[in-house]
């Protein structure tokens, strides 16, 4: 390792899918040398391609640390394989859970000194090197596990890879980190299947009244089969626990609704799921990890033809206001939409203003 | 009713909450009568003042339709009511079940030659006349469910009715209809409920590491408890009877994960869920019930200041690409947010080459 203060300047990155490859973006993005491998040599080339670094030749020169992005379950017999060789001074991964490839890597009889498991929170819905990004660890949690055995010199390498990726640290023990992705990710994910496994024998006429909600609800729900059936294997009990419990509330749910249609009983345990929900929601915290965010909205109608949000756009900078997101509606066969300006609450008026002095209809 | 092929010309709005609101700026856009009733007076003002209508005095000249905007357990004693008094010739009511009204107004012995059970599917998140818009009815789907005795012209008012608000008018019977609710809105509410709720007690540490998928997992979950209490206690069975299939799914998976923990077994249940959520999910249609639509999307980074996304507009604007979406995402603290740009498949290559040769970063 050099003096250079960014601590890393040479990355081996085991396992070119889409978190590798990123990873190769965003630290080529601040000159480290790169060097990828996986066992799908098109996708090697794909990533090399795409300017996420080069193809590693086994026996080169030891790199910094090797970042090793592959399942799981495969965590440890790399990580085995590549200390063996000699190939980084330092080595994580960046697999979904913690507690499994840590144990098969002590059981294994790994270095834990220099390893120190990681796991950046930015999945995609696509996958594959092609949905690659440098930017896709911008501003996201990125948790690591350093363990009692591991070298400061091994955890300050893979903070300054955070570092470089633009991810924040979150130190957190292996298990916390496990039961934490039941929670607000893998968990959820089945939860998502299980209400979109209603809707594969649904009448079109039923399907014909769906709205976003049900759209967000079951988004995720669109997620490789074979890949999340490789997450939730690695992170069982802790996914097993939290299902139970939902499914728990949705029983005693429908309990209290089927004795509501036969005796007219008031569903007080459905209000009060309802009600815990509320809490649970207004708990997740805003886009990037922050709290959560009230925007004020600006809805305004717009023509659906190219143009027409450049002239929105120009009328709010010309106002001086900052659009913090945006979201679009068309409907089909029509010529407008709506358009929702989300924008900080004391600009909200001045936007307004300013867009209908400027002939918009602002509802 | 007049010779108007519009067929309508005065309406009554009772209840001048989201939907009676948003009917009556809708109406109003067409130059229709329209007057305004609510057991609240606030309320009426409110939609006086966004010009929705003017306040209705009992006994006043007989209107061509009667919307009964009510929580559906009300609606068949306001149909009495107004009935009694000859206040319409035609009535329509928009609740979000309609088995019920419709069961409760035979059994007061109302008139069902004049009334025709209906329901725009046009929720927000939001609620009340402050949130009403005269397009939130655009292109969404609108069940409406003529009875046996039901005249033909009030079946015309009706659709007049629903043609004056721009949806689409979609026929289906009574029990069809708050089934399919019951698949595609109720009981995922209820599931999005039993995900949150599992938050409400989590480690801030388990929050920290939350991403988009729970987000839109449990977005409708922020839902107005009271509100949904209502709706659900008015299609309990069916309600119930998917979330018995939705609990033992997840039971079932749970069961399996419990299995693999302890004797590292298969989860070939849980992998088969995944992929009929899989299957459900993508028979969800588009965002305005056409079939789903695949864009392509063109990621950009963009500076966190004023005017940055009129410019990338105005590129687009001049490579004559129509954006059909569009997804802002920043970084806290970061002066760069990444914009997805969705557009059709054949113009993202042209758009992706048009804002570089701008000198915009397109990864």
């Amino acid at each position: 390792m050099s003096d250079d203060p960014r601590g890393i300047d040479s990355v081996l990155v085991v396992g070119t899918g889409l978190i590798g490859t990123s990873v190769g973006l965003a630290l080529r993005e601040h000159g480290v040398t790169v060097k990828l491998a996986d066992q799908d040599p098109a996708a090697v080339r794909v990533a090399c391609e795409l300017g996420a670094g080069e193809e590693w030749t086994a026996g080169g020169p030891r790199v910094d640390l090797a970042v090793i992005a592959v399942p799981p379950q495969f965590v440890a017999q790399w990580l085995l394989d590549l200390q063996k060789t000699e190939a980084a001074r330092f080595y994580t991964d960046v697999a979904s859970v913690k507690a499994l490839p840590i144990e098969q890597a002590a059981g294994l009889g790994c270095d834990l000194s220099s390893y120190v498991a990681g796991h950046p929170l930015a999945g995609r819905e696509r996958s594959g090197p092609a949905a690659a990004r440098a930017d896709v660890f911008l501003g996201r949690p990125w948790a690591y596990c350093p363990g009692p055995e591991t070298a400061p010199e091994a955890v300050r390498a893979v903070l300054s890879l955070i570092d470089l990726c633009g991810g924040n640290a979150v130190e957190v023990a292996p298990a916390a980190h496990d039961e934490a992705v039941a929670l607000v990710s893998h968990a959820p994910h089945v939860a998502a299947a299980a209400v979109a496994a209603r809707l594969a024998e649904a009448s079109d006429t039923a399907l014909g009244l769906a709205g976003p909600g049900v759209r967000d609800v079951t988004r995720v729900a669109g997620g490789d089969p074979a890949l999340w059936t490789v997450i939730l294997s690695g992170n069982a009990r802790p996914v097993a626990e939290i299902l139970e419990a939902v499914a728990a509330d949705l029983g005693r749910a429908a309990a209290a609704l089927r004795a509501a249609a036969v005796e007219g009983a008031a569903i007080d345990p459905v209000t009060e799921l309802l009600r815990r929900g509320n809490a649970g929601q207004s708990r997740i915290p805003g886009k990037h990890g922050g709290p959560p965010r009230s925007y004020a909205v600006v809805q305004v109608l717009v023509g659906d033809r190219p143009g027409e949000l450049a002239r929105l756009f120009q009328v709010a900078k010309e106002a001086g206001v900052n659009i913090e997101d945006v979201r679009l509606e068309h409907a089909p066969g029509l010529p407008l939409g709506a358009a929702e300006l989300h924008v900080q609450p004391e600009a909200a008026g001045g936007l307004a203003r300013a867009l209908r002095a400027h002939g918009w209809h602002v509802p």
